[in-house]
């Protein structure tokens, strides 16, 4: 297969307390904490109509993840066998991209203030999605 | 903010019955077909240790929207207002990425055979990300 290649242009970035992926938490619910995403003036129109207590899925571009990975130890456990990263949340892998489900806290002129979101500090943001029930529901044809 | 653009290298493309966006359905639940997720070898061993009948979020590079929209009339229809995409499930946006959540039916040397993926025949896939319960909890950190 010759496949095209993709140009991701973000649309924001993550702004955190989170600086250190060491420190990081695994899960945002193993204690991550609130953060900004702050979107850039030329897409804030799509952001518009976002209101505080929406559930977002965010796309993120983990930056400081090594994309030549296809098979980790799970939750970087030796002790557990090596696994195709497909069936696992490692975000080494190929096209890293963070899948990340927040609350929306606040909104200010430049952003969305969310709660619980694991992504380090300057992460970019490839898209917000405000999340329609059923839970992730697939995106329409239009 | 200075953003970088980050290249996305699909691992694999959609097998499917669907040709035309304006015959597919708008949400995966509304009667897509069932199709194939064919993954390059070079990506394939990230996909080895996936079973039949686990949920898979697969991400998608809609390759036929247009990445300029940052505002829609909600599923096409004139009489509701324009809303921001990011409020939407338009695939017309910035970094136009499908999220679908499928069922693997069937697995293959070439790749997984899903239930009910809207995507049209040919669309790159981005990355298939095993689900892990909770539904869409975010990625770890490592």
């Amino acid at each position: 297969m010759n496949q095209p290649v993709f140009e991701v242009r973000p649309v924001g970035r993550v702004e955190s307390p989170l600086m250190d992926r060491d420190l990081a938490p695994r899960q945002g619910d193993e204690g991550a904490p609130d953060a900004w995403l702050v979107i850039e003036s030329a897409a804030r129109r799509g952001i518009a109509e976002i209101t505080v207590g929406s559930e977002l899925i965010v796309l993120t571009w983990l930056d400081r993840a090594q994309r030549d990975v296809l098979a980790v130890h799970p939750r970087g456990d030796e002790n557990q066998p090596l696994t195709g990263v497909f069936s696992t949340r490692s975000p080494d892998r190929p096209n890293p991209i963070g899948l990340h489900t927040v609350q929306v806290l606040e909104i200010d002129d430049l952003g969305i203030k969310v709660r619980n979101l694991e992504a380090l500090d300057g992460t970019p943001i490839v898209t917000p999605i405000v999340e329609v029930k059923p839970i992730l529901g697939p995106l329409e044809q239009r």
